[in-house]
């Protein structure tokens, strides 16, 4: 059996945080930053179970709901100049964080992106409305309850109070995750930091399900997202991600319907 | 059918946003700061079925649990500027938020309040004690364990361990709450704010219950505070709340007291 | 029965701020400045139920969480001048609250006490890493087998997914826990932090469970740590976990292993 070799260790840390935030990997001052380089660099990112894109999604929306600017900078900035993730794809998942952790962490994400555009000096993004032309507010519901359906894989709510109405239907799913500026596989991510803050069980079991039994990931995938989630959760609330993935997993593999 | 025009909503969007944070609406850059004229300031906050009062309120306890000094300084400007709530009003808000949502959090209000009274030249608010002569400690749990039946509408705990006695009993109940400079309507959003981001199942049930059982709020008014929430904390947490109020508000109408 | 007296608690309030921060208190200029005076540091800390070393733990990691600088520096520079806790034990304090509250959290701590050790002109403490020669990747595990059965009193999971196997058995118990640079009744108070905030049941459970069961602590500073606790993530969240104390100290006082 190989040994592993802690030089090689800190090497591989060395080369994968400069490479994936963009700039010289400052020398470790702190047990802490020692931690990101052999830990977080060396031995998470470099795992080839789940992709850069996927990985620099998470990362951004655990950091901003920790209003981490320094991490979120280095994130943006790596996904960028990788050419992972786009201006515009950036600001569209900005606006679907905002939804699913509070418009205040979007925020944050949000005004990472201007900082690093900014010093990077590229050109703003266009901002396409989702809805140009007058509508319909009856259209606009239903438009939600199929962009519902087709998120979730099982039916809406019916617009019985504000938060599902104008929440819910006209915003949600008849605004946001219409919005093609953004594929729903990416989203999926966003959506999973979201929940998986929360703390609410319905959306974090729901959300867990639905990503798999649309097809946008698998069980391979979620389970790495546990642990890339964890770096920016921590461990307790990772536990109960973990809990869902497995749960989850086995009934979208069997073909059975989320049930509450 | 009448079609919403999206020229409108930014109209409306624009008026609000300026009126309610008292600053011209800057011209947006990013799809985020859109989002904010397009959907929160159009079409959350000019819904008439709750008052801007309760909004501000709400608002300021959301955005201080993210730390989120830019929407803070916006909210308390603009509830200062149209005189929904006064300094001393705001100075006990601060100090309410601190007890539901952490002394941190409840800081960063504070720290806002400091900054946008400074820019408005106002004068210091008083800070009037609760208890300015000495006391009988057995008094002043008495007096808590009445504030507690008078809050929650069922009879409160035994002062059993610290978090009761020297918590819950003698300072929550048996000062902050009984304090006069903030009406108790008022210091039910803040306190549903603080139960809504705890996660905490009894605590968000037994508040959303006592805020209807003690006529302060209604099933109304309950289901749009979910909305405005949602804004702060993310669709998921709040649909935690909405179960709540749905589950509530049948017992409050009924008639019936809350139930672990 | 003798009374209280608002005065003395004003000059007990002063004089424990000033000792436990190491700086001179300021005059309050609001309601929150004083209730940190006249409650946090006159009524709380000044119980004889937990030390300081403790609260100080404590106090950091939950203020750590709310990202709040100007506590973090307080107490830092509090238990650096007083001598509760050293610059080493603190660097790893870092690492551990990043393992249970997220990275961005410990590094908030991580970096409070670069700013305050700079401020007192400390030299830097030294970084031992825990594994300085090559390692069998399978003895990690099984290290961090050993290591979960010594922390948890009960016996850790397989190695099934990325989250147990890279993260829980590699890391926080193959690495984290082993380290010596901090006793692990320290980590304990860091720890229930960290599974508090996260509001999930089984790690809250099971930590407060072991916390007692290993002997590091007791029915009595769990009891306290709830109200030091609810400070800093406000009443409703330190609810749940004075359930906990309650419930798992009555099967720790009959022998009973800890039951999900």
């Amino acid at each position: 059996m190989s040994l592993l070799d802690p030089a090689e260790r800190r090497r591989t840390g060395i080369r994968n945080q400069a490479e994936l935030l963009a700039a010289a990997a400052p020398e470790p001052h702190t047990l802490l930053d020692a931690s990101w380089r052999d830990f977080i660099f060396a031995e998470v990112w470099s795992r080839p179970q789940l992709d850069r894109r996927s990985r620099y999604l998470i990362s951004m929306s655990g950091s901003a709901r920790s209003q981490d600017t320094q991490a979120l900078d280095g994130y943006v900035r790596g996904a960028l100049s990788g050419g992972e993730l786009s201006l515009a794809e950036l600001r569209e998942a900005a606006l679907h964080v905002a939804v699913y952790s509070g418009w205040s962490v979007g925020g944050c994400l949000d005004a990472a992106i201007t900082r690093v555009a900014a010093a990077m000096g590229l050109p703003p993004a266009p901002i396409p409305p989702i809805r140009a032309e007058p509508w319909d507010p009856q259209a606009r519901i239903a438009d939600g309850a199929a962009g519902f359906k087709n998120v979730m894989v099982f039916g809406g709510p019916p617009p019985a109070t504000a938060y599902f109405e104008a929440g819910i239907l006209n915003f949600v799913f008849g605004e946001m995750w219409m919005r093609t500026g953004l594929d729903q596989r990416s989203r999926r991510w966003l959506t999973l930091v979201g929940v998986s803050d929360s703390a609410a069980s319905i959306p974090i079991r729901s959300h867990v399900h639905a990503a798999m039994a649309s097809g946008n990931t698998n069980r391979a995938e979620m389970n790495e997202f546990v642990l890339q989630y964890a770096i920016h959760a921590g461990w307790p609330k990772a536990s109960v991600v973990q809990g869902a993935v497995l749960e989850q997993a086995a009934r979208v593999e069997k073909g059975l319907p989320f049930e509450a």
